[in-house]
């Protein structure tokens, strides 16, 4: 099995003095360095705005600054929010990061879901999904053309170009998604672009989706590769009832708050990664909190259904949650290779 | 005096195979570590897209990437075109730069002048300075308030929104704007920016501007440091006349490209930097090519009327250009401080 790591830095502007927030970074940054070397395959980061709680929002900047102080570990994007950007400037942004880093950008996107950054770039939330097609056309077309071409879309126009530097991978990057509902799943596998499975849901709910997407792959005539698809979790190593309790609690008042930025007015976000339940018994099951033995059998099921790749959540920088998950979770999960051998493919 | 670096790595998508691209991008790299440690005060990175010819378009990504490698140099572009970029984004990717780098980031920006990127994008070359100044207005709003504001412009439109990260430097990272027209510099001077002054123009030419920037400055209540006028001079340290004579050739057959996609239709795009003198005399007369002796005396010339911070374009990674002009021809410059002081300040 693959383990990668999901999350992002904080880097607030209202609070603290202005070196908490370089500090923000920099432990995200160093605690990055050091899970490359216990064997994480990954770190996806998220992309957001104007949360006032200093959630990244120049992510392929923030990552090709972590590319360069690591050497083996893939820097994906979770998500990129198409809406949001110029399509060639994100295309020759992400094939420098590509290029810089030989190869390692996962680039994962999204149509986006918060209300408050809809209305803070002011896109009409229903022009999300168009907006979002449109782009990875462009996007593509950008990263694959050799040649001069013109493109005159519904949003985006662009006359005689031709888009460099050239990304590291061929054809590109692999894209990834996000995607929760069947529909929106089956159009993952129509493009056969990867998944991304959020941390939200059920386990269960989580293995239907992964098996959507697998026969969808399948009936679209793609081959079906597990390692293609991130399955999200929050993960806390805790050796008492009491210290995993706290975890979720915490975890729980986090949620709330993104919650509380993300909802449209009408209370009425239809965005699946919305629809997440909101008990302590729900967020216990959907996560990877409790001793080392309560997480792999968490783990164990859901490798049953055929799940190769998890990426974590520590919901902060904690090195001592980080090296207890590396050194006694995932040694029971090694498969034949040795981790350094994994690590450099 | 201060000597920083001008220019910037190609990676073509056309020509070699990839590692040649990847190459170019490294080669620039390490030639940007070794300038910091032979004293170097900065590198100034263009942005330029569609040429066909690889020159940088995601300036902040290889600008962070080398803001990673080195721990002084600071990190300038020249310059980020800001027709071309939501100004939003633009702000954040900027200060997560300064940031990281602690403070290093010098922005250069300005409004366009090459026909071909204002067809790309289909942007009017008339919106230019339009642009350019409502861009300027929202990207200082962006970093320097920590309250929510929103922001209705010709071009631009934000709701309710905080920027984030914030930046290192306090208020905002320096401004630095390219002009060559008495009434540009005027405006510059007007904003309190910082000046670049371009390669191409003489050196009467050149020190008239630098002149006229400081009385404006001073006429208009700013404080005149010369340390904000960064002179642009390409350089070749050569022994002989025949290698100076081919430097030229060279530079000349590259200059000829960048008017080429440059140039508008009508054969009149009035930007200052098209108005080079194109003849082999006025090439030599304008650079910094020739015996360690013979470049001295330029500078000398430069320094009599008030230059201290000359940024040179050594037209490509030449090590040996770069280590000869930092043995044979800095030292003659040094003030009091030793130059680690001045590399760290």
């Amino acid at each position: 099995m693959r383990f990668g790591l999901f999350g992002a830095a904080q880097a607030q502007r209202n609070q603290g003095p202005d070196v908490d927030s370089a500090a923000g970074f920099k432990d995200y940054i160093e605690y990055l360095i050091e899970a490359e070397a216990l064997g994480f395959h990954s770190s996806f980061m998220v992309e957001h705005h104007f949360t006032g709680f200093g959630q990244v929002s120049a992510t392929l900047n923030l990552l090709g600054w972590i590319g360069a102080k690591t050497t083996t570990l893939r820097l994906g994007t979770a998500v990129l929010v198409l809406p949001w950007h110029n399509p060639v400037l994100l295309a020759e942004q992400a094939a420098t990061v590509d290029l810089l880093s030989g190869g390692r950008l996962d680039f994962g996107v999204g149509k986006g879901y918060r209300h408050n950054e809809f209305v803070g770039f002011r896109i009409p939330m229903e022009e999300a999904e168009d907006r979002f097609n449109e782009s990875i056309d462009i996007i593509t077309k950008s990263w694959t053309s050799n040649e001069r071409f013109t493109f005159h879309g519904k949003y985006w126009q662009f006359d005689d170009i031709v888009v460099e530097p050239p990304t590291n991978q061929r054809p590109h990057p692999p894209f990834w998604q996000g995607a929760g509902s069947e529909g929106s799943i089956r159009k993952v596998a129509a493009r056969g672009h990867n998944l991304l499975l959020d941390q939200f849901a059920s386990m269960d709910e989580t293995m239907h989706r992964f098996n959507t997407y697998k026969a969808a792959m399948l009936a679209n005539g793609h081959a079906f590769d597990p390692s293609k698809v991130g399955v999200a979790r929050a993960f806390f190593v805790a050796d008492t009832v009491e210290e995993k309790n706290a975890a979720i609690e915490r975890r729980m008042t986090a949620q709330h708050r993104l919650h509380a930025v993300s909802q449209t007015p009408d209370n009425n976000n239809k965005a699946s990664i919305m629809a997440f339940s909101d008990t302590r018994e729900a967020n216990e099951e959907a996560t990877l909190f409790g001793t080392p033995d309560e997480i792999c059998r968490k783990i164990e099921r859901l490798r049953s259904q055929g799940v190769e790749y998890i990426l974590l959540n520590g919901g902060g920088t904690s090195r001592v949650n980080l090296r207890r998950f590396a050194t006694e979770v995932m040694p029971h999960f090694r498969t034949e290779a040795p981790a350094q051998t994994e690590a450099a493919e």
